[in-house]
């Protein structure tokens, strides 16, 4: 039970800062702002965090590897049910879109505030984008109709490219649905990326 | 003559403040580091701009006007040379590619200190970024293949990220040459958003 409230608190307080960061700019914000929006004392964040730059850290990383993880089971789910190689990809694209689009804030700061974590957390959220970026990459290579004369590299940061900067322009409130813009980029993707036949 | 001089002048403090800002934050960067570096006295600088974000927004602004400029006169030129306008999309989205490549500083700028524009400059930076967002709308709108059952926006921001992007990721040191790069980018775009014939 108390480790689950601490576990909860914490979050608590990640989830404010992760506002009072966007809203302020890392730099500006303190830890005063972020205590006083937590409706917790100043003495109660330092209970769960040492410097404003661990709670920075505790987001951007915390994110990239919950990314990583529900991607990494809709893939494991989607190969389960023995599906199409086509279709772990758009699965994947979906899993790892819609967790950037829940979580916008957090994936503006991971471009805006990386520079302010400290050089050994900045670190470990590339070795952790990198493992991101590794499976991607695995899974588009095992699409047995990739255009051989393409460098799967290049794919890759094509294919995360779209996904992310769909977290900074697509707005939820707009007029196109999520899914409609996500059906379309994974086609435009697929037939992008494949030898010239049908792939319906 | 003067008037040169002074352009000059303004145009190395941005380009110095493009450094600072880059390396310290905007936040962290003074005008006092950015006379320094530029060897000019602090009042030297107040003869060009009344604040440090006047700067900023110089520089931001500048380069997405640039970058519009550019892009337009490659549209013209290949156009009154009546090129295909495949062709064309081409040409825009490398020129519009050479143009970010060559300010990567500037455009990982825009994304990460454009909060710290006045909301005046901010409007007004969003205002240049539509007028280049529909330019290349209209170019992409203008392939008579395009599939009709996509969306001209979705197609048009998926352009345009890819294209940012690799100024995020695109490493000049690295082995993939620019060319290379754009030419498998195009590649995938234009079968990615075509109808299902041979693009070549």
């Amino acid at each position: 039970m108390f480790r689950n409230d601490r576990t909860g608190r914490k979050k608590q307080v990640c989830q404010v800062a992760v506002d009072v960061f966007f809203e302020k700019g890392y730099t500006e914000a303190s830890l005063h702002d972020i205590a006083a929006r937590a409706n917790i004392s100043k003495a109660g964040i330092y209970h769960y965090f040492k410097t404003k730059s661990e709670i920075l850290s505790c987001i951007l990383l915390g994110l990239t590897e919950e990314g990583f993880g529900l991607v990494a089971e809709t893939v494991t789910k989607a190969k389960s049910e023995k599906q199409d190689q086509q279709d772990v990809v758009a699965a994947l694209i979906k899993a790892y879109a819609f967790n950037i689009l829940k979580n916008q804030r957090i994936s503006l700061l991971i471009l805006r505030e990386r520079d302010q974590l400290t050089p050994h957390h900045r670190k470990e959220l590339l070795k952790k984008e990198r493992t991101v970026f590794e499976m991607v990459r695995n899974e588009l290579a095992a699409l047995p109709e990739l255009k051989t004369h393409f460098n799967i590299n290049v794919i890759t940061f094509q294919v995360i490219s779209t996904i992310h900067w769909m977290g900074y322009w697509y707005d939820p409130e707009g007029l196109l649905s999520v899914n409609d813009v996500l059906d379309q980029m994974i086609e435009t993707i697929l037939t992008g990326i494949l030898q010239n036949e049908k792939t319906e």
